[in-house]
């Protein structure tokens, strides 16, 4: 299981303002931070500024780098930036993300291919985010196969069915469910991975849907989790539904947690 | 989604000797304390004295029918006992449980069958809990036909898949999950039903095993769940998982469970 420690993102002000400053001391013990917690990538995510992002994601692919051993999570829309940034890492980077996007695709896919990246890729099209599983699914194979015949792997390749807020979708979160499901079926080879926090949004106690959600997620076979790995409740859901799914031998990792006091009930 | 109160149960010390000291407050404390919490039903088990057990169960009926008006869980291996207690009951009962076993189907079966009761059907038979998925839908097809060949609707049936420990069983967690999504998919209109404790024993931190997995089975279809409705993080992860599984619209019940304070993250 995928765990892509997501606090390294300029939309969190305190980021933001170590990326403007520079501030290298606390960009790396947010990076050592995360890794500790069981992070197995870093996500680096400069978006906000768009004048500035293709440098501040090269510093911050750099800094992170400096510190921890972790391979990264390239967090852009801007094929630019990911270009820059992409040619930094020294592990086999994940991209975040592509889409059945004709201009998305153009830019971003080429980058993938040649860096041999792993890859995020949502499962919509120029026609937005589909209504239903079979409309996702449909995405989903026809970026699957355009990717493959460019020669990446189906392993490579990691599905983020999109999360959408049960507040104002009551339905979504078990089509999301739904189609992680099928999707693993169809496709065993290949991943799945998303946040799950916009699923709460709008609604009280949202580390208590959240972790709910990610519980129902690992039974399904979500095979990867955008998330804060610091965050106590998360990672000591996400330890049991390992335990629970069979993917932690004797329950290891789970008493590990236990005894060094990382467990939350 | 049936919540059958599991508190007054003979196994537990002081419920044991409430009931031997015909406590009648204690006992109706337990049950109204259950019904405030959310339960559907009340689970009245005496089975730990076999001398004693029809005597008891009777005053454990008549006594909680006296201080809560939800229907009964009458949950014993005891054909002599289920019958002195199943004609005293007010509402429509639930039975816990028939197997495919040939003697207890032969003496429980008529008793649910006159009575009109819901039942429990655990997804066994003769030759024991099956291993194997298909070995459990088979057990729960033959259990299932035989009650409806003798005029008992799909929808008074419960399957339980049995839960077994992941400390002594690490794949019948996943299993247990996949009988439930395979039996709601074959059987819509059956019920689904169990407990959830036993998974997580020999582990530590149980209740975050416990919550994390009753999470897992509502999003495969479990329609039941035999608990502790007093215990707050077991409450608050079924909340989490009706208002996700499109069960509690526009999450009425899940914000008022926040407003009163009865939501543990």
């Amino acid at each position: 299981l995928l765990i892509v420690g997501e606090r390294l993102n300029t939309s969190r002000k305190r980021i933001r303002r170590a990326v403007a400053e520079r501030d290298e001391a606390f960009v790396r013990k947010e990076a050592s931070k995360q890794a500790a917690a069981g992070a197995t990538h870093i996500d680096v995510n400069a978006g906000t500024s768009v004048q500035e992002e293709a440098d501040d994601l090269k510093w911050l692919v750099e800094t992170v780098q400096s510190e921890v051993d972790l391979p990264l999570c390239i967090d852009t829309a801007s094929g630019a930036a990911l270009k820059g940034a992409i040619a930094l890492t020294q592990k086999t980077p994940l991209v975040n993300s592509i889409t059945g996007e004709v201009e998305r695709k153009a830019e971003i896919l080429p980058i993938v291919v040649e860096a041999g990246a792993d890859v995020v890729a949502l499962t919509m099209d120029d026609s937005g985010l589909p209504e239903d599983i079979d409309g996702r699914l449909k995405a989903a194979r026809e970026l699957l196969k355009e990717l493959t015949d460019l020669g990446v792997q189906e392993s490579k390749v990691h599905f983020d069915p999109l999360i959408r807020p049960i507040s104002t979708n009551p339905e979504q979160a078990m089509l999301a469910i739904e189609t992680v499901r099928q999707l693993r079926a169809e496709f065993p080879e290949a991943g799945s991975i998303c946040g799950l926090s916009n699923v709460s949004f709008g609604l009280p106690k949202r580390h208590l849907l959240n972790r709910t959600y990610l519980a129902m997620m690992v039974a399904a076979g979500l095979r990867g989790v955008i998330m804060d790995p610091t965050e106590p409740a998360m990672m000591s859901t996400l330890l049991a539904a390992k335990a629970l799914a069979g993917e932690d031998q004797y329950s290891m990792e789970y008493i590990t947690a236990e005894r060094d006091g990382r467990l939350q009930a």
